[in-house]
This record gives structure tokens, C-alpha cells and sequence, in this order.
């Protein structure tokens, strides 16, 4: 029987406010058993490189990295975000280590050629996933805290998306781990109500998603979210969980998707 | 027997030019066996706050780090600096991990009073190596890359001085390590003649260096730099070299304290 593993995604919104932040990393070092932690921090890159002067270009939701973007995303989210997250975990007796994707090979990527005429920059599309990397951390006690940066091997540090990087990363070890992976979502999880927190839908599978979008229940942004969902699971991931970012380590609250 | 550990420190100047820092990286990589690395980046982070507006503030050669300076020291050592080496380690099959203090609780500090009237701000004085979780990382096959930032385990990052760390984390690691502490140098290794950088003192016991001292052979900043070796030494290590940076795998090179 493979060993459990929890892979929690966390956003720059909720990391950005320290009332969030706060609950959110009591809920995280409450989580038993082995876990991984990747976050975003984009919103914080882009006040920041405003401070800098820089702008930010979004193209479909995505950042345009050139060289000085990449060296603010650099910092920002491998330096202030990830060490800060760690010293925090670390407070609370959680035996966090805060990586990128470059640190012992863990996730390398290659340079996203210009999609339809747009040259994304310095971003990564993810290539390969070091299992007995990460295998090799959590034996030791570690608990991982990956900041969304890849690496091409050959000396460039790459941007590449925290839900991307964080599927990759769940379908990479779910060769030699029982996987949940947990996305942390400002509500309590799909709800069949959107007027209502307490309409939390604890169960769904592709016939019920199926129904759902159909009758409208679930639209919008939420879609996409249940599709990578479903995408995770086709590739080993045994239950992806959308809930809210105080109740990770609540057992049975949140939607589950299997 | 103790299993052999190179631990190698290197500053901010050599980093910040691209020539050197390729040299240094070469050198590094072709260290054999078990080995670590702690790096500065006092400059760089000079730079970065003049650019944000910030101003440096040195007192007796040491940085003092209110809150904007930390989350400068945050960004450039924890993210920038050492995010790249890292990158750049791991294109030449150096299987780096680029770490700070806080991670899996490997240096705790305590925040430094007032010194003589003078509050450095998150300035931290180390309190503790955690041998067993550099043991640990050393034992999967990582190579620790150590950014100069440590933690007072109560959720604070402190910015710590990079010769001082390394010079804690050897002689921590001397218990179980049979520990080298090297110094990048801009020179070959003390000099018997500063005008020729071919007149390296091969080794230096205290003997030697009490008539070095007194014949004025060696003298100003290379007088604390010794002192510190012996420090070293006398908490365990079993030498200390100081080196030219490109020289640091060449067998023989160097001046060795004992």
C-alpha cells in the first residue's frame, strides 16, 4: 500500500492577507502524515514590481516574464513569499524546507515556445518531476515548500504556474504516494448555492459534473478548476479536494473530487 | 573515522562578477565528496536597495537591518543570489539545495540587544546548528547552498553575518564531520609578499603565526581573518584554507591553518 501524501495548493490572495495567511498556516502544520506545500505569490510580484518601476503585462490570465520580470518573480516568490512561509511553519513545529523546482532537480521545465504569436518570456512549461527527489525530502522529515519556479538544467530559473506546477507535481508522485491534492479556495468548496457557504457539495464525481454543469449548478471559473480536477485524477491522483483555506486538516469539510 | 565535509564560504564580490562567479561555480562543482556552501551578498543587496530607495545604513562593517533592510536581505540572499547559484550548480550535475537557516530548522539565532547604544534591528546571533538535519540533507545526496539568513524559530527571519555563519555551522558540524572549512580569496592564500601572488604560506600552525604576526608578514584584515581560523579550529574544525576562489578543488592550493 502506497504511503499517503497531502499536496496543498495555496494562492497569493489568501497569502497576501495576514488573517488569512495566519489561518491558513495553522490549518497546514495541522495535517498529518506526509505533505507538501506550493504557493503562488502573484499578486505580490506585481505590487512589487511596481515598486520597481516595472509593469506587469497579464496575457490570459498569465504573466509575461522578460529578465527583469523574472529577477522579481525570483525574489518575491523564492525569496520573501517562500523563506517567510517557512520561518512561520517553522514556529509552529512544522519541519517545513522552502525550495523551487531548481533545488535537487525537482522540477525541471522547458522554456514555452510564443503561442499564437506571444512570447511568454522566461516561462516554464513543466518537463519532468523528480519523485525520488521529493521521496528522498519527506523520508527525512522534511515537509517541502515549493515556490513556483522551475529550471531548464541548464542554468536558467523558469516561471511556470502554481495550479500547473501543482498538479504536476501530484500526478509525478502519485507513482510511489496515495495523493490528495488540495486546492485552498475562499469558500467552503463547490456549493450548489452560490448564495450559500453552508450548500457545500462533499461528493463529486464525472456523472455528477456532468449534471451539474448541465443544470448550471456549477459555471464560470469554476469549470476549468473541476476539469484540471478531473485531469489529476486520470493521471494517478487518487481525490483532489476544492476547500477552504482554514479547513485543510477539517476531515470531511470541502468538496472532493474522485 | 569521520566522513570528510568541505564547507566552503564565499562573498558577495566574487558572486557579483559574472567572470568570477562562473570560475567559482566550476570550482565548487568539482569539490569531491560531502560538501556545503554559504554565501554572502552584502553588495547586491546594497544595489537592490538603492533602487527601492532604501538606504544602507553600516556600523562597524556590519549592516543594520530595520524592516525594509530584512525584506531586502530576504529577497536578494534567500531569493535572488541564491536561487540562481543553485540553478547554476544543478546545470553542472551539482546536486544543490538552496536553503537559509530556517529551513528544516537548521540555524536558530537570537535577535542581538543593543550593542554599545547601537540596535542592529533583525540582526541574529546564532544560538544553534541542527547537525542531524544537515546530516540528513548530506545523507540523501544534497549539497546544501546557504543564504546568510537564520531564524528565531518564533516565526522571524534574522539577517546574519555569512563568515560568522559558516564559522558556526563548521564547527557545529565538527562532532560529526571531520570538517574543512575553506575562505574564497581573492588571492592565492596569505602571502609572504602581497606584491606576489606566487608567495603562498602552504600552512600555518600558531607558531608560524605569532612570528608572522610580529615580523609584520601578515597584517591588517588578514590578522581577524586568522584569528577566526583558530577559532574555528579550536571549536573542532580540523583546518581551515584560505584560497583563490577558481582553486578551491585544486589539491595543495592555498594557505592551510591548522
Amino acid at each position: 500500500m502506497k504511503q499517503p501524501l497531502n499536496i496543498v495548493k495555496v494562492g497569493g490572495a489568501i497569502l497576501e492577507d495576514p488573517v488569512s495567511l495566519r489561518a491558513f498556516i495553522d490549518a497546514f502544520a495541522g495535517i498529518e502524515g506526509a505533505k507538501l506545500l506550493i504557493h503562488g505569490g502573484g499578486r505580490s510580484a506585481t505590487k512589487f514590481a511596481t515598486r520597481l518601476g516595472i509593469e506587469t503585462t497579464m496575457v490570459n490570465g498569465r504573466r509575461i516574464t522578460d529578465d527583469a520580470m523574472l529577477e522579481v518573480v525570483t525574489m518575491v516568490y523564492g525569496g520573501d513569499v517562500n523563506r517567510k512561509l517557512v520561518a512561520s511553519l517553522q514556529a509552529l513545529g512544522c519541519n517545513a524546507i522552502g525550495l523551487t523546482g531548481a533545488d535537487m532537480n525537482l522540477v525541471t521545465s522547458r522554456r514555452r515556445p510564443p503561442v499564437n504569436g506571444i512570447d511568454y518570456g522566461n516561462v516554464g512549461d513543466v518537463v519532468s518531476v523528480n519523485a525520488s527527489g521529493f521521496k528522498d525530502l519527506l523520508s527525512i522529515g522534511a515537509i517541502p515548500v515549493i515556490a513556483p519556479l522551475t529550471h531548464d538544467k541548464a542554468g536558467h530559473l523558469l516561471n511556470t504556474n502554481a495550479d500547473t506546477m501543482a498538479g504536476e507535481i501530484a500526478s509525478g508522485l502519485a507513482g510511489i504516494f496515495d495523493v490528495t491534492l488540495t486546492f485552498c479556495f475562499e469558500k467552503n468548496g463547490v456549493l450548489s448555492d452560490p448564495d450559500n457557504d453552508d450548500s457545500v457539495i462533499p461528493l463529486i464525481d464525472r456523472n455528477l459534473f456532468a449534471s451539474l454543469r448541465e443544470e448550471k449548478v456549477v459555471e464560470g471559473g469554476m469549470i476549468p478548476k473541476l476539469e484540471n480536477a478531473f485531469a489529476a485524477i486520470d493521471r494517478g491522483v487518487r481525490q483532489v479536494k476544492i476547500i477552504h483555506y482554514s479547513r485543510i486538516s477539517t476531515p470531511g469539510a470541502g468538496t472532493t473530487i474522485v
